[in-house]
């Protein structure tokens, strides 16, 4: 054992050990809820629906439409368009690592994977089906599905809580390690610039790691009210306020402006920002950000380092295989 | 050699002989055109801007969102849906071995798969684009994308010339060979049902194969006349006449209700049929079309037989990775 000569010096430890810590890679696995082990069959069957526009009601639309799992796990719109070319406010979160969020969808109001996956489906400007009676007929008539829910869970087992586990089975696979800032950590120095330490440093310097840390930079809080602070430039270029969050599920008054805190891993990639895709560069979100969470005015040089650290967010995507999507044959539904 | 005893032997021999080189296995490879020779990397951007959904205006229709590679080929509508959620009078067809038909689109205007491929891009129900212009633009603001058509064509190489003549050969790999008929063809003489090898023959004791014939079952002639009979009942039912097919762009009589032969390949995934769709069921459009073009009305069982026979030409789909769509990090297009 050595012994700590001063208080500095016990500080400059304690600080060092908190931030080797503070930062951590992402996991390669995502942990599976008790009733929905995952498994190689119900990740094909999920692979399937997931892609599978027939899933709505003019079978143009499918999961990966709005989630796009070519695209950066979504679709680089400011908000989503559902059947026959509706827009709803709000823009798509990313499937990529969704699996470790604590809670889905903008609003927090699913508390899982296999919660998330059912609210899209019959949802009227998004899949447009009218219910999840009529998507499981729609399964039931094809063949290929048939087999592949009796292979992922037995016999005659075509149900919307199937699907919805074999869906988020599949999205629990969707996870992109390796980034350039996972390198670093695992200790390879050289995998980030010097620019990009000098973000990383600034990201904990300014406050913004107290809502954006962990492996996925979305925790330790869950939700975390946006924005803190505003003005009236502000107020008129993006309409934030516009949205309540998760007070338009709850109806309570605390729950304004309340949003879960998204993901930073491959934030590059999902361009444009925010619950309502008002910020189109990823330079203005972090603009936006400090203003409007931290009340700081970010210098161009910060806001250089901190974009080119949030760039080092950008995973290893895995090759994925094309599902061959299962047909009824010499049919249709529309 | 043999002596032929009679005339019956004779015509049963030659009749054989007939059978044995009209009825033609899916060849594995399409021929390329001289300038566009197929590469590993062409296949590669071409399978990227196949599935890129920005080079539709909202960036949401990609070439697969009607064409899906995923899906038979094609969308299972009866018309395509495209940007915005507006529809036209046609119904898609199918990408999976369009690299075997003389010309493209449904009434033949393009030539080549080059020339198919710059149509949708910028047709205003389509994917909507302003001009090629505005696709190149975005193109050359990816740097994925530079690198891609780089590599695939040299510096400085993005182009509407180059992108379609990348799609193409990407689309010249989308084969579905070893069908049930494939390799009854190839000899193995149980791969087609008894009712399936009665339908076989059906097809062409009835004239079916007149137009339908040779390995992808769309030649020998290019176009045909459709519906060359029709009545009150079906006219009002299916509304065949209210597009004009070639004539729409040759503005000759001639032409009129001229369509390009489809290929029979897959007909079993790729319902509704016909060129707007309006046939639900492949047990209906063989009725139509018996009656419409041979003028003939078919029993339950000969259905049922030639029904049977096209279900035996669902080929082989290969395994194909998705493309890791590039990004232009930290902005987008809407």
């Amino acid at each position: 054992m050595f012994k700590i000569r001063s208080l500095a010096a016990a500080l400059a430890l304690a600080g060092s050990v908190s931030v080797a810590s503070a930062w951590e890679a992402l996991p390669t696995v995502a942990p599976a809820p008790d009733d929905n082990p995952t498994t190689e069959e119900k990740i094909e069957l999920g692979k399937m629906l997931y892609h599978d526009p027939r899933l709505s009601s003019t079978d143009t639309v499918s999961c990966s439409s709005c989630h796009n799992t070519m695209l950066g796990g979504e679709d680089n719109r400011p908000n989503a368009m559902g059947v026959n070319g509706q827009t709803g406010g709000r823009s798509a979160p990313t499937v990529w690592n969704a699996a470790f969020n604590a809670v889905q969808f903008w609003d927090g109001r699913a508390a899982s994977l296999e919660d998330q996956a059912a609210g899209p489906v019959t949802n009227p400007i998004e899949m447009g089906m009218k219910s999840w009676d009529d998507v499981v007929a729609r399964l039931k008539s094809i063949e290929g599905y048939r087999l592949a829910f009796e292979q992922a869970f037995g016999k005659d087992a075509i149900s919307k809580d199937n699907a919805t586990k074999a869906i988020a089975a599949y999205e629990r696979t969707l996870i992109t390690p390796n980034s350039p800032y996972d390198k670093y950590v695992a200790g390879d120095k050289s995998a980030l610039t010097e620019q990009q330490v000098r973000g990383m440093n600034l990201t904990q310097e300014l406050g913004c790691t107290a809502c954006h840390s962990g492996p996925a930079f979305n925790g330790p809080g869950v939700f975390q009210k946006f924005p803190m602070h505003s003005n009236a430039f502000f107020a008129a270029k993006y309409h934030f306020k516009d949205d309540k969050g998760l007070a338009a599920v709850t109806k309570k008054p605390d729950d304004e402006h309340m949003w879960k805190v998204p993901t930073w891993r491959n934030i590059a990639l999902t361009a444009p920002y925010f619950h309502n895709g008002a910020a189109k560069t990823l330079d203005e979100a972090v603009t936006v950000m400090a203003k409007m969470q931290l009340d700081k005015d970010l210098s161009k040089e910060q806001i250089a380092d901190i974009v080119a650290f949030l760039n080092g967010l950008t995973g290893e995507f895995p090759k994925q295989t094309m599902p061959v999507l299962p047909t009824t044959p010499g049919t249709t539904f529309n």
